[in-house]
């Protein structure tokens, strides 16, 4: 496993994982004419929000329960510049899974070339935003979906 | 008294008003290399929760008492692009009050030129989003701001 | 025709529209865990670049041919307040076409509410943000969009 | 020096620092009633320009001599929630500087308190986005700005 927050080019082999596309609208561009830079981070959430819904509960069941998964960390690496109409595919994986922690994975591609490759970590919280282990069945769930490589 | 929703130029005569100063960042330019529109929408909002703030409550204090003040309708006309690092200076003042909803006028200037003029409206709700009718007391405190034109 | 600015509820008989469904992402909402209501004036843009690329021409072939179609004024009414993970359904019309200057209606739905009705209007300018007058063949094409009604 | 593009908690004892105050408006919190963390990536943005602007050159300057600073990478670590009307403090240093790409360190606090620790990568590029070198005279300029621990 890499430490926690690196992230990297190869998708693990055995990891499910879940993609978005996006098609860049004008008002995320800036005035060098491609994407702004903090724009990508929120690309990530689209592909995570997904992942979470594919794989495992739509992220409106977790605030149902009383739980958020917050953001402690962000690690993006930024490859290529993306421009208004071009259409990014956001594939996303869970890296790790902690009691009360858990890691993903990201790459971002303009068709066939890399924009970014990104690292998320998020502590699991209760709706007072307090660190909180998550169910055993819930963890159990998503152990699953990594390969453990 | 306009109709509710009209920009107008002229700032009323008595009515009290509020100025913020925003300096242009990068991350709100777009690919014209000027400020997105949406973005002038926000920059009302600095503006009126300043006005709140100096003249009747911040809106924390609304909050905590159980109000929020929603936004129903947003008119805003653009006369000039504004770009990177130029600073606008952001005129809010009270146009009316009723029971349960008021709104306010706005000029957006960059140096001596006008940039923006806005209108927008606003339903008084309760946290869970519902119109309720204001506290007499504020309506009152409210109502003192404006000039009666 | 109603005044320029206008909104209206109903939709042009014979007007062409054009569609756009958008997902609410986590990242557009706001504190009181509803779609900030500055997130709606770029919902409209991606239903105005959608209707462009539908009916005329992308909007990536304006630019190329030396013009840029700003907005000079957005009217937005807001009806019904949207949460994360909603379906939005914007609808889009050419509402008038001028020489230099043209203008949109607006509806946005979630599911069978109505959730903000909008006009916007916008100046053809060229690179340099100057206005100016459209080729006769893109009005013509334009003209042909809107019902007359 | 650590690694590019790690963060750190201590600042560098004779570095150079910028810092700017932010008032957290409205629009930048989400449904969980804190700031959205992609916000931060753009809080960065404002501190590094004030550094570039009150040691080095206005970004204005950079762009009217035919250079951009691109963003390569952003690791960011978030400590502490922060709320709408608190502010925040961004405190800013050059971490390295090489012939065409520089790094930077931040803290964010509210308070007392540390709010993220942040480090970001650039690419010195021409107005077509190409890596070019930084001409000598800046460089030397910027080198001085850093400790060289």
């Amino acid at each position: 496993m890499p430490t926690a927050h690196q992230a990297r080019l190869r998708i693990p082999e055995r990891a499910r994982t879940s993609r978005i596309d996006y098609r860049v609208p004008f008002y995320d561009t800036d005035a060098m004419a491609v994407v702004h830079h903090a724009n990508y981070v929120r690309y990530l959430e689209l592909a995570r929000v997904r992942f979470l819904a594919e794989h495992d509960e739509p992220y409106t069941r977790y605030v149902e329960q009383g739980y958020h998964v917050v953001v402690t960390r962000v690690d993006i690496q930024l490859k290529r510049a993306t421009r208004f109409d071009e259409t990014l595919s956001v594939i996303c994986w869970l890296e790790w899974v902690r009691h009360a922690s858990l890691g993903f994975g990201y790459q971002i591609r303009c068709g066939e070339e890399l924009s970014a490759l990104a690292a998320t970590e998020h502590a699991v919280v209760n709706l007072s935003g307090r660190p909180v282990r998550m169910p055993d069945a819930r963890r159990e769930r998503l152990l699953a979906l990594f390969s453990g490589e």
